[in-house]
């Protein structure tokens, strides 16, 4: 369980103390708003502040005074020109600030994201929390024989369970000792036993003994453009399964935030597929009614595969 | 005045809709939200969203789970501490959103701000307003002679009404051709008489003939931190009047907005001087009681000049 | 002509002075440096610098240690693998320097790709040329009828020729102005008569009586993948002619550069169209054999028109 | 020792293979490219590419045809110049491209600066060395009393075998472990013993096991400015030790690269101090021969003790 009871009981006052404000304000996601999405197994996502909402992007691409007086309607067309077209800058201004729990290698590859604002929970500075992720069993996979990148078959019990004693036992072991390095009154504070430890050492080089499924947490903030950006990329189905499932999560709040642009982002980008000059050249002589195969298609084996997938004869 | 009546009633209406939110809220800003700052002769900024208030500084750099139960002084402390030592992630947790009419020359200074989203009014798609910026006689400034890009001495009457009448005139002349060039109902929507023009010519191009004085507007959405790099810049004494004017409104709403981190950024930044390597040292020799002159302080006259302006004896 | 026999004779000396250096060099844009390659009437683009070639785009993929020992056809690959999947971090390895001649308006759409370095000639600090872009005739279009932000038939002969009189005399008389407003030297500097002028005006504020088609000048600077998004947006056939022949101008430094990167582009990005979740619908039931029109297929007319053009049944 | 007697051999072989280029070149850092400087136990920084030199900055700023005839002592008062007023846009012009081997803990603190490019080797995809970052004796501190990110004494003998112990034999076994859960065939390439392992763990995961002092590589490109911004905070006393080594070998190569700009930096950023609004206050009391003690100066006593340390008195 990531929030202490304590932690919670605040979540539910904060959500239930309102103000009055004149700017948009969107009812679906204030009912989300600080609560701790779960991801994986102590990992969250909570929504803890926003700034616009569809009507946002539509004021914006009008450059217009006022919160304008077109149907909603018209709205929904423009946004879907706007994705389409990739008219970026319009969903550049509504922002969405997330707290998130994550693994430290799932950190690593989030931060590649540079078009965002992070303030990370510090290592030099405080002490990490005994929490390490541990996959469940139906996600031990093997390497994937055919994607150097990617994931094959599920493992079998017996090495699930070697494996899963292997990232509990050096996790645990690891962070014993990085509390042990710390001064007493550190290790105490981490959950030690009083009177075990420690040596004192900095925290910034102590931290250093730590797994890479250690969790962290930081504050991160974007804009729906970018916010998007990192969705696609995350979303997809060659993104690591433990930084899909955050994805996941975020994209339920985009749709409850800015349901018209969450819509267009499917259809446009999630649901889309681009076809390169060389496949629309193909495309051509089979609606043209040719037979077509990938040896006289002038494709890679792989393209050809994504062609047929695309068109629903994979 | 750059606002018609029905705008100002929308805006006024807009204010008085509030709905409820659990986000923070700033109610000095509240106040000031939709409501056009003038600025020139034509211009304005107005706040049209915001996000964050001091306690989401706090709350970003503590990456804490609640809004905090820190004393008011404790966290006007951390953010001071945040400011002069350029801890700049946590201030990007605010954000800001700016309506601005604004003439062509300032906002071709004001995009070289790369970190900031803009959407501007598209003289490609839409008809710009007949209205040019043109200076109060005592802005009439001559070439510095000491400073080659800025003012000097403002202009003697005559002189000055010769450049206004040529400003006046010339812009004039040539926002009539910009809507002769447009066709019939574009020039006549721009204010032209009917019958007169036009030529049809598509407004990507008509656009060329119109002078750098001429107003556009454009939303712009900017966190905290690089709204502050901004002011730094364009709140001197050596910006452009033209643009330090745009500065200063916006001063006013970040005053209203943050105020514990805007006191901070007039201490530690807009209030503060650099002293180089050179210049330290002949600060140490001045307080060990050493008279020291520029030809013996080893720093050239401008910068023996900016020195004894910031020790107070320039 | 843009640039006088002095300058024209120094970048000859320039580029016949060679220095030897251990880095990636690439002939094909060696003999173009420095040369300015014609753009408009009165602008240029030329390469003053570059960084990386083909071979450092596989080398910052791979991390590798040297330069590689793989056969060309595998970087080859590796490049076009890069871009199908938008894996833009190694173009970000290859960075190239342009400087360019442009009228104010184009400078405007430029500069809002936010991803390059700029400087550009002040005007605050010095005098601009006295050169502004007048179209040729036949780029004298009219307004589209159904695009409202493209263009659509040439100007008949005698409105544009009506027009090009307005272009011509405006920008001619507001330049004369702008030196009469300078003071005596300034407006001689500038090619003004001896004698005629000036107002002793400050260079910042003078300025402003240009028209939006007078040339500015700057530096830009830009990574490989940040230039092939530009690339992509300004080759369009939707983008603004003025600024798309410097795109063009552009293509061909870098076919020059990396010529591998520059096919890839054309084969995955410019050739490429991008088909819709519901696009995808329609195409899976063609490929089926079933007869669809527009009013069936779910898809908007223009999205139906798109489709059918990138099938090459428009 | 980071790098095999091979890549050292093609290291030489790549540098003694000159081309010629018109580009600038600079001698002094040609001599060092692509050689390895040896960072902490088994890292290291190495420049693989650069663009520009001192001149490009002046080039830039002066947006010139040519490469300039001015004098070298007028280009470095115009660095000088631009230094000391932050006009950093010139600084963007030079661009330098480095591979770096370090420890995961101080790439996490490096990646946090976001102007930058980078390609990091993929543990997704490849197999990590086994080779992890652990401190000499001298360097391993105990936790700062007064500052809680900082480091205070060095540990004692005893303390400190004990945490070096722990170190090593964590990232062994974590290491060792790694390796048994990925496949045969990979534990054997990582160096582990034939028959030993393995599960077939995607390495994906697999990589979750690993401490934060395993060593990572990646290729890191940055622009002049952002490289300085970068080296101010690394080369900062109070930045972690383990990454302002890395910072003081990039700060001898950019002395190489651009000596006039570094010195300029030492000057104007690195040997300087800013002076709050309420430091030169009192610091107009005191060359006024006033005697002023912390208690009436109005600063915090940190705030003093950094005045008092500025100014030679602390």
């Amino acid at each position: 369980m990531p929030l202490t009871p304590d932690q919670l009981a605040e979540i539910d006052q904060l959500q239930q103390e309102t103000r009055p404000t004149s700017r948009p304000t969107v009812p679906a996601l204030e009912t989300m708003l600080f609560r701790p999405l779960p991801v994986l197994d102590h990992g969250f996502v909570r929504v803890v502040d926003y700034m616009g909402d569809d009507a946002a992007i539509v004021q914006a691409a009008r450059v217009s005074y006022g919160r304008g007086t077109r149907k909603v309607s018209e709205d929904a067309g423009l946004i879907r020109y706007l994705m389409r077209h990739r008219h970026s800058t319009p969903f550049e201004m509504c922002e969405i600030k997330y707290h998130v729990k994550l693994p430290i290698f799932v950190a690593r590859q989030w931060i590649r994201h540079r078009m965002a604002s992070v303030n990370e929970y510090s290592a030099r500075y405080s002490i990490l929390d005994r929490e390490f992720y541990v996959p469940e069993k139906r996600h031990l996979a093997a390497q994937s024989a055919s994607n150097r990148q990617g994931r094959g078959e599920v493992l079998d019990g017996e090495a699930a369970e070697a494996v899963l004693s292997l990232l509990r036992e050096d996790a645990a072991r690891c962070y014993d000792h990085y509390t042990l390095m710390l001064d007493e009154s550190d290790a105490e504070a981490a959950g030690g036993e009083a009177g075990r430890g420690g040596y004192g050492l900095a925290r910034e080089l102590a931290r250093m003994n730590l797994t890479l499924n250690t969790y962290t947490q930081w504050y991160w903030k974007s804009d729906l453009h970018n916010l998007l950006n990192f969705l696609a990329l995350r979303l997809d189905s060659h993104a690591q399964y433990e930084i899909r499932v955050y994805a996941e999560a975020m994209l339920d709040t985009v749709r409850a935030w800015v349901p018209t642009a969450a819509a267009a982002f499917e259809e446009y980008r999630r649901g889309a597929f681009t076809f390169s000059a060389s496949m629309l050249a193909v495309l051509r002589r089979m609606l043209a009614g040719e037979k077509v195969g990938q040896p006289e298609s002038g494709l890679s084996k792989r393209e050809w595969a994504e062609l047929m997938a695309a068109v629903g004869q994979g």
